[in-house]
């Protein structure tokens, strides 16, 4: 753990919030300033900073991918965007990898 | 291959794009209505309909990430968001699966 990463402190359970699964390899709870109806972020356990790093982790980087699908279904209809920012100019702003599911209304609001 | 499958015919070579990358694995060129300075899709040559399909291939997607990430850095700073869309509902327009890699001015205009 990276003692001073927030979605290392979250995963420990050191910092509240609005989960909705966890299993051996990931934790997803729902964005603070959702841009969806469901806006929820897909976190592996381990600290690695990026999409790139995850993917070094071929089988955690599958995890977060169906962790996502799943919720998508559970949450909404099933569809939804996945979105990894990489790089403060890219977005992000946790470097603890994370995948955004957007589901339900305005998951698509932005066209790609 | 899908024969009516337009990103099967970009793989193949039936239909013309403006292709940055081609390897065993993937084939990545320029989405046509770019959202950002660089705007590509990274597509798996094998066909499946999206990144839930992907992610059964635990490698093939690891390849997708690793090669939008290396995509990022050759044409941009490194720095890059990148996007599945999974149903019409969320976006997906064409049923192959794909991720957008978004990298330099623009990469980040929509917060997430």
């Amino acid at each position: 753990m990276a003692d001073a990463c927030i979605f290392c402190r979250i995963v420990a359970g050191e910092i509240p919030a609005d989960v909705v699964h966890r299993d051996a390899d990931v934790v997803a709870f729902r964005d603070l300033a959702p841009k969806a109806e469901v806006h929820v972020l897909v976190v592996p356990r381990r600290h690695v900073a990026d999409v790139v790093g995850l993917a070094t982790d071929e089988a955690l980087l599958a995890a977060v991918v169906r962790t996502g699908a799943s919720l998508a279904a559970s949450l909404a209809d099933g569809q939804f965007r996945l979105v990894f920012n990489t790089g403060a100019a890219a977005g992000q702003t946790v470097f603890h990898a994370h995948g955004h599911v957007l589901a339900g209304a305005g998951a698509s609001a932005v066209g790609f």
